[in-house]
């Protein structure tokens, strides 16, 4: 048997305190001595399959071809479904639980081209407890399709429509405004929307943000450096998407604007002179994310 | 001279926030550019000796045949020995101070056939301070040793029965009652103890849970989705070992639970009535580990 | 064309949190896939060049020759250059801002042979956003010195007099106190000190410390642990730096002396007999890195 692969990508909420990411890359390295395992993260907040989905969909462009391996997996032990997924008639495969965390990545990817599900005994460790799939499960079926072994060795097909979507939240217009949503913040506290640069390019060099009881008006910058220093910026980050940031400082942190916030677009409007000019915001110690 | 082994797994308490982790990788790679470094963790506390051993006890039969570095080492600089050893006849080697951080690994590799002190300077770095010996003793050993270099060119070997040993907390039986301790608290929040799931069989589908002024009565059950929400479950974990856990919810967190709380378990008690069902907890907002 | 290096050692600001760094690394194995990446550090605080110029400074004498690539860049998208520098004649390469950040381990390695500034955009990744040069800009950089492309094909030649200078805080003498400043505190709460033994030797085994409205005095001692419980210490580190330490407690954290704080260093004084014995500090619960 030729070996298909020599990378596998691993993203994972196991943090790296314990040695449950070691572990699974001991197994790999075990089964699939020729692979390289590039990291992904495996910060994703514990059983944050939402999270895990959005950061795979945005790395997935720029993966070596190979197999992903993802593990955000509430439901470990139950009967939610393990899968390998083969993308591109071959080109990649992801493995993973059938919790939708694999969705954005595989629609990235083309959408998969078939699917099994994950029930060979004799590609899996025995297991003392049914609780770390990642180990048992998981690492050996990406280990063995580097190694070149047919996917539907792996187990039984399965039809691709049957698998759990990613649920990815969209802008909806009301009326003037654009209904949008913090879908990530980074490291730096800038504040990803689901917003397209398109979408607000109708609004001008400035936009309003409305969320919570808060309101402000953004400038539309090409970069973070960009922004007047106390000026609330939206920039078209590094995916393409527009971004919330605030200079050097944590614009989701000073703003209050976490992963999931409401956020409404609009143009500055005549009737709120305050916020209709770009607003200083007090400048307090920066938390470090 | 001929290359023995590819691998190198690392463990240490150095962090990854330092450059201390890449220094010890880059004095490996100049010395055997072969080998490849498995990180198990870097985030054992701070000089927490006995963490690191269990977690290399936890791993140890996951591991690629090759070499352990290991270093947690509050001793540095002073008397205490650095040892390689030599496990299964040759088929592994582990390396790291003689204070019992590899006494777990080396015992579930079946114990030491042969061990040497690290004292051939020709085989270190020559230090400007004497306190990084994972940089200047220990991963040259550990690269020596993958290059094929025999132990005993690294010093003169000593007696295994003089190692410190690891002291791995045992259960009790006081009566009808099963004084145990958690020993590890994973990133989910799942207390492990250092029970075995026959030692608690005849207490029935049932336990209860002393610790501190708290008492709970827990479900056994294979897996944490399986545990109704809001009750505390025994579940047995990966390793085989039975873990408190509060379904997604950190139980060490909850039910204040650290490393080291002595907990003890019985069968349900009659005159315990609040106890002997199934106890709810308040739901409160979950820290994330 | 021949590959000319198989290792590019890696720094950044990114945090793990975020899949920045795994996107940087699918790049350049996608690019280069015979290299291995070794990671420095990722954990730099966000934005702060002189911490990410030290630690590069610190390991540069340990990293294997091939190609740094570091990337700790406040000015992301506006007129700061992007370069890579050529040591010893082509030994080593390091790709990067031209920021301060390369200066320190660019002088550990002997100084700059020459410099490009990296505009080639044919040597590339097409961007959506102007802000994530490490994906865009500096890791395909790496990749194509990696595989033997001549530095000159990456953009126009720089003069290396015209790179940003790193600015390391020199001590100075004040009559008979040597100002100091601490650079760096470790994982484990040691704070080094800009300062080599040699300096401090004429004031004996004991040395007076002062800082803030603190004073005491510190043993000069070669190992952390050869300092008494309770006693500060002042210990060549193994960088060959004196660092200020507690004995296994975070001498940083509970003597309030963080990163940046002057030090006021002199042979102890008759004139204050509190300071000039070995000075006993509370002992608090140890936080922690």
């Amino acid at each position: 048997m030729a070996a298909r692969f020599d990378t596998i990508t691993f993203l994972s909420d196991y943090g790296t305190g314990d040695e449950f990411v070691g572990v699974v890359k001991s197994v790999i390295r075990s089964l699939a001595p020729h692979t390289t395992v590039v990291d992904l993260t495996h910060e994703i907040p514990p059983y944050d399959v939402r999270a895990g989905s959005l950061t795979l969909g945005r790395a997935a462009q720029y993966l070596c071809p190979g197999v992903v391996l993802a593990v955000v997996d509430p439901g470990v032990g139950t009967a939610r479904r393990g899968i390998a997924i083969e993308v591109g008639g071959g080109q990649s495969y992801l493995v993973g639980p059938d919790n939708g965390l694999l969705a954005s990545a595989v629609a990235m990817s083309g959408g998969a081209t078939a699917v099994v599900e994950l029930t060979s005994r004799e590609h899996q460790l025995e297991a003392p407890g049914a609780t770390f799939a990642g180990r048992d499960v998981f690492a050996p079926a990406a280990a063995h399709l580097c190694n070149g072994v047919p996917l539907t060795d792996l187990g039984p097909t399965v039809d691709p429509l049957s698998l759990l979507p990613g649920l990815l939240p969209i802008t909806r217009e009301e009326g003037d405004v654009l209904v949008a949503e913090v879908l990530w913040v980074d490291r730096y506290g800038n504040g990803q929307l689901n917003v397209d640069p398109d979408e607000v390019a109708a609004f001008g060099p400035r936009v309003q943000l409305r969320w919570g009881d808060d309101i402000r008006t953004a400038t539309v910058g090409p970069t973070y450096a960009g922004i007047p220093d106390g000026e609330v910026g939206l920039v078209v980050d590094s995916y393409g998407m527009l971004s919330v940031c605030l200079g050097r400082r944590s614009a989701a942190g000073e703003l209050r604007m976490p992963v999931g916030t409401e956020v409404l677009l609009s143009a500055p409007t005549d009737d709120n002179p305050v916020a209709n000019v770009s607003t200083p915001v007090t400048l307090t110690p920066r938390s470090e994310p």
